[in-house]
């Protein structure tokens, strides 16, 4: 009995599903299962169309959106989060694994599956081991750049759909634009009037659709908003039937996505040799970074505005058995989508029952349906693609970070011109190791202020922002930065040359408010630094360390030789023992 | 007239050595002199104990110690410093050479002269672009544990000359082992009985005769210090005059000096095509940064002893002077030598006229004295090389930097590993990026601390320290760090973890002394959280924000958002407005 109370407390404490089901309140069934539904209206045209960018074939798109969104809905600490096919996972899938095998081949889909297994894998352990901060490091210009230019990638990828031309997928721009260049010629007109139609159509539902039903005042706002979001499941609609009314595919040579083998995905292992699971790591690891970043980003967002927590460790997790049950039911790498996740959230989700809802009925669609689609033509599905991803493009940012912050505008710009240059696995690499050297450049030159005190008030300020008073044979020096090795010489000679500018100079605090850490190489430079301007006739003196910073030092070699009395707990003390007669 | 002048003026400022030239005064020649001599009673063994070392042949180590020491007397910031020959640079040239040439052929002295001509250009370059601030990015840890494994390395290198087995040069440790342990049944005794001796005369001179001189009063101590830095001189002259005298080379297979050309350099290129340049750019750019290194150092702690100034960028044109120098006359790469420099402080040079001395002496030297060392023992080369570097293996340091920052002892003994396993290049880069990983780790989880009131006072300091005033409706949270990409969510974390824990607390209040900096990141995230908590009920305040973070703050939204009424100058002014009643 008490094996079973283990066992079950430690499954609700993982299983964040049991807590909303056994307190589930029929009041929250009607806006589930409203948004349930009209999620799977906007998520069967996604599915497909990423699959297609994917390189995969449409039911591969709706079997990643079946098992693993039940999957997460059960373990995912976000209550609308939707998880599933996504823009940014299909380009990473397509430019890696369409070098192992022909995009659309058994082989290609066994290579999609295996990277959701092992990125599954890999997010698990790294929700398990609470690497959760590990994505802390990919700042947000870096994804800001990486996300902007993996978009205008992806668009760019669509166009060939919109003109109707075959070509290669790749990720690297100068290709793709010789591709482009060639294919303009062949363009076929029946294709790009249906693109055009389609984006249209989009367009309208996106941004024209909304001010029309705002005028009607007794329509509910969530209704409203649900409907303006339903632009791709009309254009799937009206798309197919013009194409199968006027047989445009056979006719006209209009691309249509063709036969969709109807029911429900098997279980089954990726058919891969063992050995062909290596090659497959470091993509899996991209995918397992960038899809659990994109999906605890949409995932705070959303729990912030009803004030719940979200656990990084148990998204990584949630995440991950999403991804792993892609890899065994015929899905490829999923995570949660921004705009869906915001469809949910806005038509009234208040659990995870909506996200099963959506799965019961894109499975009714996958069962029933999928004849349905044979006619649909893929420019359609492009349009719905680059109407989608243009949303990811933000060129706000730029400059509004060149305003802020140079050095992020700057890390934000190289991200987007390596990805677009290099491919994105190596382009956001680039971008996070520069930022990196961006930081560090910035520590080594820390801003350094002579003080001054206010009136005879306990505040001392920089003299050349305030009118402060100071003493000629004492010198305040406020250093605002920790002290560790890329900035400890640059302090030290900043400090030597203050103390040689001033000639009747006798005594030189430092004021430690903004030291929050001395590395053992700041250490020996403080050291040293100690030892000559006291052959100078300079003595040092600290004032207000910190309580940490002071632990550490009290062993060491430096404070004895300084002594403890040189240790001012406030500036003030400093200041009005140094101003007597005698010490000047 | 004014053009001669301007030239007459720039040339001042950038060759030291017309200030001193030009004030000569005459009590400080007898310094010089004596220094200029002992220096080259110590130089002349070194410099063919290190050639040897790095594969060549002793007289290119003599070359190195003729115009390119002369050039740095005339260049270079340090009156005391005196270039050469190095341990560590001889180990990178031996062991990245080997692999293109045969060690002691011409082919490799013209890799090693071309190595000195790029890396001299790089380090003018690097002065002349005022980069000398890059050597910051190496921290003291990784230099020590770099420099105590590259000593050992070196040691390891000299005990096949001690046993008298040739073996071929490598830095790789498992290399280096299974060789000696190959070696070891075939010693040679004669050249052991040599090594031996010279082991103990050269111990003898560095610990047991300034003992014995320490007692002779009347002494000079000058004196009596350049005479127990006597003893590399006395090994040479008594080895090769025991080897000569009983014919040991001849007779017993002891490996002498044999045949060294005598006569001055002269100039000449490197004998190499322009595409064999290519290769070394990696290897010269080691020298170039290690060397600088070891030079500045030097430069530094010797200037600070007469209180003077060395300049970093001076420093590097001046050494890169010297390299291009060696490069052109027969020499290999040089820097400043700690052990020469310091004699040379202590023997009473004054200025670089003891450098030009030495040169003087080592230039007759090179010139006469050649057929001497005819039978010199390369054994006592050896042991010379063991004495020297043995000093430079640093035990200490990993266990004061265990006890003051662990951070600081995993580099330096990651680095001491890595040095060994994967050899000196690779081992340094992956010592320098493990500090700076180290480093972005230990910011990333900030110290914070929630501070009261001390007293009535403006005081505000840790509740779990110091006997504190608080209020239950305000926290005072201040965060001890910059606010950046790595770290920003875990202050978010922690802020709103701190806030929904106290179901009274309606201000938080961030005392901001120890921000030094917000980037965009941080930013953004302080944006949402001040959302977040208001939307909880609780109002953000900042306190005693720093002047440069309040300009950048100016014009972002952030700001708009809070209000400027909610920044206030002092902590005190904040907890005085929010303890009235009306705000609890």
């Amino acid at each position: 009995m008490k094996l079973l109370s283990t066992i079950l407390s430690w499954l609700k404490s993982r299983v964040p599903a049991f807590d909303w089901l056994a307190h589930y309140k029929r009041k929250h069934l009607r806006g589930d299962a409203l948004a349930g539904v009209i999620v799977a209206t906007l998520l069967i045209p996604q599915a497909m169309a990423y699959a297609l960018l994917a390189g995969l074939p449409p039911q591969v798109g709706l079997y990643a959106s079946l098992l693993p969104l039940a999957v997460y809905a059960l373990l995912g600490s976000s209550r609308f989060l939707s998880v599933g096919p996504s823009a940014l996972l299909s380009l990473l899938i397509v430019t890696q694994v369409a070098a192992l095998a022909e995009p659309g081949s058994p082989r290609y889909i066994a290579f999609a599956m295996a990277t959701a297994l092992i990125a599954g894998v890999m997010q698990i352990a790294m929700g398990a081991a609470r690497l959760g901060v590990l994505t802390n490091f990919l700042s947000q210009p870096v994804l800001s750049g990486f996300t902007s230019a993996a978009a205008f990638l992806i668009a760019l990828s669509q166009v060939k759909y919109l003109l109707g031309v075959p070509l290669p997928p790749t990720d690297h721009l100068h290709e793709l634009l010789g591709e482009l260049a060639r294919a303009v010629p062949q363009t076929r007109w029946p294709t790009v009037a249906i693109s055009a139609a389609s984006v249209l159509l989009l367009l309208a539902f996106q941004y024209v659709l909304p001010r029309v039903l705002a005028r009607w005042k007794t329509l509910p706002a969530a209704l409203a908003q649900s409907l303006s979001k339903s632009g791709p499941i009309v254009v799937v609609i009206v798309g197919t039937a013009i194409v199968a009314a006027f047989h445009l595919g056979a006719r006209n040579g209009v691309s249509i996505i063709g036969e969709i083998p109807s029911g429900l995905p098997r279980f089954a292992l990726p058919a891969l040799a063992a050995s062909e699971f290596l090659p497959l790591i470091p993509l899996a690891f991209a995918v397992s970074f960038i899809g659990f970043l994109e999906n605890i980003s949409v995932a705070k967002s959303l729990a912030a505005k009803r004030r719940q927590k979200v656990d990084s460790n148990q998204e990584f997790i949630a995440l991950g058995a999403a991804n792993l049950t892609a890899g065994v039911t015929g899905g490829y790498p999923v995570s949660g989508s921004f705009a869906r996740s915001t469809v949910n959230f806005t038509a009234g989700a208040k659990t995870g029952l909506a996200s099963l809802i959506t799965v019961a009925v894109v499975g009714v669609a996958v069962l029933f349906l999928m004849p349905l689609f044979h006619h649909l033509p893929q420019a359609a599905l492009a349009a719905i693609i680059i109407i989608a991803v243009t949303g990811l493009m933000d060129f706000r940012m730029p400059r509004r970070l060149w305003r802020y912050n140079k050095a992020d505008a700057v890390a934000l710009i190289l991200t987007f011109i390596a990805v677009l240059a290099v491919g994105v696995t190596k382009g956001i690499l680039i971008g996070a190791v520069s930022t990196i050297l961006l930081y560090l450049w910035r520590t080594s030159r820390p801003h350094m202020a002579v003080v001054g005190r206010v009136g005879n008030t306990a505040q001392f300020l920089n003299v050349r922002r305030h009118e402060v008073k100071t003493l000629p044979h004492v010198l305040l020096l406020r250093i605002d930065e920790s002290l560790y090795f890329t900035n400890a010489k640059y302090i030290e000679d900043f400090v030597l040359h203050a103390a040689t500018e001033r000639p009747r100079l006798r005594h030189l605090v430092l004021i430690c408010t903004a030291i929050n850490f001395i590395d053992a190489s700041a250490l020996e430079t403080l050291t040293d630094l100690r030892t000559r301007i006291q052959e100078a006739g300079v003595e040092l003196y600290l004032t207000e360390v910190k309580g940490p910073v002071m632990d550490r030092l009290a062993d060491t070699e430096f404070l004895e030789q300084l002594g403890r009395d040189r240790v001012f707990f406030t500036t003030q003390d400093a200041y009005e023992m140094l101003a007597a007669p005698n010490l000047q």
